[in-house]
């Protein structure tokens, strides 16, 4: 096993190679189990509370019936996934040995309300998001072209959204 | 028109009655868009930013190469769609005449690290997603299955992961 010990974009990637190499040995490893727990606050508020992080906040803006105390859960939705890629590029970056001087992503995703606000059967949810990475470093056209290949084929959020996923809702 | 006034798990319902209405009166004001902007911060750390609200800090656990300052992108997710439904119940109680005295929604999810750590190809995102809603009311079994089943059928965040939406990633 070869250890690395590079250490650029402040990314310590001899831990990621670490956990790659014990997945390696033992494919068991990989099957991770991440959890939110939301606690209803009144009106359209309630709190997510991840592992040890405080709560945070989320409603609705005025024009849906909330409070506007927070970002709202589809705009979460659009920021898990630029916070995705920004994890993706500054891996995939210094596993390329590309240093980024910065990374800026936007996210961009169009929702039609009707099936929300019960006026039609359908989707409810995104009819399609863009996203537009804006990164700034001195590597080639090409060395960027494919390390941005690497990351959309490998984002967990991304993946997440673009594929049809099993979700089971059930009353406790 | 009828004017809803009802004020019930401190949700406004008038508000969204309102928007309904108009919306059947003028389909267009339903296509809504959603925004978050990403700030690579070194690492695997990135703030998100969304409208005027405070950025939101996100982050890796150390077994994973990050510095654990925040929620993962893939938890941002889950508590996402936690909150999402909470909305729902909460909307769709009130519209019902439900009184909720309670609500908290546990949400899991399953995820395999071969294909983001480049291990293999395939799916890199959520293999499933089981979520445990937990409703304290007075309300009938009844009506809280079917306020349940109101909800799963017309939740944006749930739709967005249970189907497969367009997502188009650009290097700017």
């Amino acid at each position: 096993m070869t250890e690395v010990t590079t250490q650029l974009n402040s990314v310590e990637i001899g831990k990621v190679a670490s956990l790659a190499a014990k997945i390696q040995e033992e494919p068991s490893v990989a099957e991770t189990k991440w959890s939110a727990e939301v606690n209803w606050k009144g009106g359209f508020r309630s709190e997510a509370k991840i592992r040890d992080f405080s709560p945070t906040v989320s409603d609705e803006p005025p024009s849906l019936g909330g409070s506007d105390t927070g970002p709202n859960p589809v705009e979460q939705v659009l920021a898990a996934l630029g916070n995705c890629l920004a994890v993706g590029y500054a891996a995939g970056a210094t596993m390329a040995g590309i240093k980024l001087n910065n990374l800026s992503i936007k996210v961009d995703g169009d929702l039609d309300l009707h099936t929300f606000l019960g006026l039609k059967d359908g989707n409810a949810g995104f009819s399609n998001i863009l996203v537009s990475v804006d990164i700034d470093s001195d590597a080639s056209s090409e060395a960027l072209q494919e390390l941005h290949k690497n990351v959309t084929a490998t984002s967990p959020v991304g993946h997440t959204l673009s594929r049809s996923v099993p979700v089971d809702i059930k009353l406790a």
